[in-house]
C-alpha cells in the first residue's frame, strides 16, 4: 500500500497480486471473447471480459472472497454482514457459503427478483428495505453491532478493490497469451471498485494501455468527481435501469486510484446500454445486465474509439430477470 | 484410421490430436462452465462445454476449419460448396474466409434468419432452396462440378468428425487440470459428426465414462440405428423445433464410430429444450440455441442421471433468433 497526501493509503498492484493467488483455483478464469463479424463492423478489434461467467454470475465474488477469506476462524463463526443492490450480496453470500461463515444481506425491496432469490439460494439471510425511508447503512451497521459480524464493504476496501482487480491481472495475461496489446480497457464502475483494482493490474502490465470506467449517463459522479480533484456526489435521484450502479459517489480509496490511473470516465444512456445488452447477444451469445453492458456500449457509441484500434471492455455482470431481458433484446437489434 | 468389417476406414483420437494441433490458435478454447446453485439443485455436479462461445457461435467451424485448411493452394482458390441448415454454413464460411477460399452455401429458405445473415456476413454466397421440393445435395453437387468446388460435407467425413471431436480432447484436459472424473459425456447428434470425435477424444483419455448422444424427441435416427445394428432414418417428416438437428440418419463413418465408442442415445422433447434453454439462462448467462440444448435438456430430465455424480454436457450452439430467444425465456422457468 502507499499513501499519497491527503489521501488513505492506497492498494498497489502487489495486493492484486496477492488477490490472485488466493482466488486461484476458486474463481472462475473468465473467457476474453470476440467476434469477428462485430470487429469488421467496428473497423478494429473489440474483445470482452466475460465476467457473466464469473460464480455468482458477476465479478463481485471475486472480492467478496479475497475478502472473507482472510477472516480469522473467530470472526468466520461470528459472520458477516453486507448491502447490496444485488450482485454484491450473491457474491458476498456465496463467498460466505465456501468459507463457512454466515451472511446477513440488507437489499432494496425494489431489487431485481432474480438476484434477491439466487442470495437467499447460496444461503444468505436476506433482510430487505424501502430505498426510500430507510438507511441500509444503519441497518447493515446494525448487524455488524448486535451480531458481531464483520461488515464486506461493497466497494471502497483495499481487500475488495484488488480481488475484483483480478480480472485485469487476468486480461493482461490472456492478451499476452495471444499477443494482443490493448489501447484502452473500460469496466462498468459505480462505486469504483472493479476499475480502481483492474487499473492497479493493468497500468502496471501495460503503462501505454489507457483505463477509463463507463458510467450510466447522470449517474456521472465519477466523471465529476475526476474533473473536480475531489469526491463529488452524482445529482440523479431516481432509481436508473442499470441497478447495480447505483453508488451516489466514489470511496476515498477508490478515488485515490482512479484519481492516479484513469484515463477518465465515459458515459452510456439506456439506450445506448440496451443496444449493448442486445450486441452481445447476437454476436457473442452472452448474457448481460444493464449495468455490466456500460462499457460495451460507450465503446459502441465511441465514446472510447475502436477503429483501428484494440479495445478491451469488462461486461461486469448477467443477472438480469428474464422479463426485462426478453423485452429488450426482442425490440432492440444489435449494432 | 482403422476400418472394422463391413464398415468404412473410420478416424482414430490420432486424428483428433493432428486436427487439435492445427486448431490451436485458431479456434477459441471454449470455457467449461458450470453454477454452484445449479448443482445444488441437481444433486450432483454438472459441467457445461459452452460452444455458443466458439467463433460462428458453434461447434461447426472446428471441422470446417480441419477440412480446409487442408486443401491444396489449387483447391482453395475454386473454393467450396456446402449445404447446411445454418451452423456448418457459418462455421464454413468463415473457415473458407481465413483460408482465402470463396464459399457457396447452400441454405433453406425457411432458416433462422440470423444464420442466413451471417453466413452473407462472412463473405459467402448463399444460394437459397425449397426445402419440400428441391434437393440439397444436387444443387451443391451442382456448384462442385461447374466451378470445381470442393464440398465440405456437414458430418459424415472422417476431417470433419475430428474437428469436431477436439471439444472432447479440451474438455478431457479441462477436467485434469480441475481434478474432475466425468461419469458421463453427452453432446447433441444430427448426423452424429460432434459426438463421433467427441467419443474418439474422451473414450481414449477416460475408458471409463459413459459418453451419450441427445436427440430431438421423434429425430431418433441415431438410437434406432445403434438398437438396430444399422443405418435406419427417423420416420419424421415435419422440420423439428432444433433446427441444427434435422439429418435423416447418420452417416457410414459416423455410424461406424458410433457404434464402437456409445454407450447409448438419449432424446429430449421441445418443452425439455425450452427448460435447458431458460436453465442456461438463468444460471449459466450462456445463450444456447433449441438444438444445441438437446444434451442438457436430457440431463435435467433424468434420461442420464447426474444425482451424486459428475456429467459434461456440450451446449453445442447459440444461433438462436432474438424473437424466438425471447419468446422462450419470458414464458418458461428454469428448473
Amino acid at each position: 500500500m502507499n499513501a499519497p497526501a491527503g489521501l488513505p493509503p492506497l492498494p498497489t498492484v502487489a495486493d492484486v497480486e496477492d488477490a490472485a493467488r488466493r482466488l486461484r483455483g476458486v474463481a472462475v478464469r473468465t473467457p476474453l471473447l470476440e467476434s469477428p463479424l462485430l470487429n469488421e463492423r467496428l473497423g478494429g478489434r473489440l474483445l470482452v471480459k466475460a465476467e457473466p461467467l464469473q460464480l455468482t454470475g458477476s465479478f463481485k465474488f471475486r472480492g467478496a472472497y479475497n475478502r472473507i477469506s482472510r477472516l480469522s476462524p473467530e470472526e468466520r463463526q461470528r459472520g458477516v454482514v453486507a448491502f447490496s443492490s444485488g450482485n454484491h450480496a450473491q457474491g458476498t453470500a456465496y463467498a460466505a457459503k465456501i468459507c463457512g461463515a454466515p451472511a446477513v444481506i440488507v437489499m432494496p425491496a425494489d431489487a431485481p427478483a432474480i438476484k434477491i432469490a439466487n442470495t437467499r439460494a447460496y444461503g444468505a439471510e436476506v433482510v430487505l428495505y424501502d430505498r426510500h425511508k430507510e438507511d441500509r447503512e444503519a441497518i447493515g451497521n446494525r448487524y455488524a453491532r448486535d451480531r458481531g459480524m464483520t461488515l464486506v464493504p461493497p466497494f471502497n476496501d483495499p481487500y475488495i478493490i484488488c480481488g475484483q482487480g483480478t480480472v485485469g491481472l487476468e486480461l493482461t495475461a490472456q492478451c499476452a497469451e495471444r499477443d494482443i496489446t490493448p489501447d484502452a480497457v473500460l469496466a462498468p464502475a459505480s462505486g469504483g471498485g472493479l476499475i480502481s483494482g483492474i487499473a492497479l493490474a493493468v497500468k502496471s502490465r501495460l503503462p501505454d494501455c489507457s483505463v477509463y470506467c463507463a458510467e450510466p449517463h447522470g449517474y456521472d459522479d465519477i466523471d465529476q468527481s475526476l474533473k473536480a480533484g475531489r469526491i463529488v456526489s452524482h445529482s440523479a435521484n431516481e432509481p436508473t435501469f442499470c441497478d447495480a450502479l447505483m453508488a451516489p459517489h466514489p470511496g476515498d480509496i477508490t478515488f485515490g486510484v482512479m484519481s492516479q490511473q484513469l484515463a477518465g470516465a465515459v458515459s452510456a444512456t439506456d439506450a445506448e446500454i440496451e443496444t449493448a445488452m442486445a450486441t452481445a447477444f447476437h454476436y457473442l451469445k452472452l448474457v448481460v445486465e444493464p449495468g455490466g453492458a456500460a462499457a460495451l456500449a460507450s465503446v459502441l457509441n465511441g465514446k472510447v474509439p475502436c477503429a483501428n484500434r484494440t479495445v478491451i471492455v469488462v461486461a461486469s455482470g448477467g443477472n438480469v430477470d428474464s422479463a426485462l431481458y426478453s423485452t429488450i433484446i426482442s425490440r432492440t437489434p444489435p449494432v
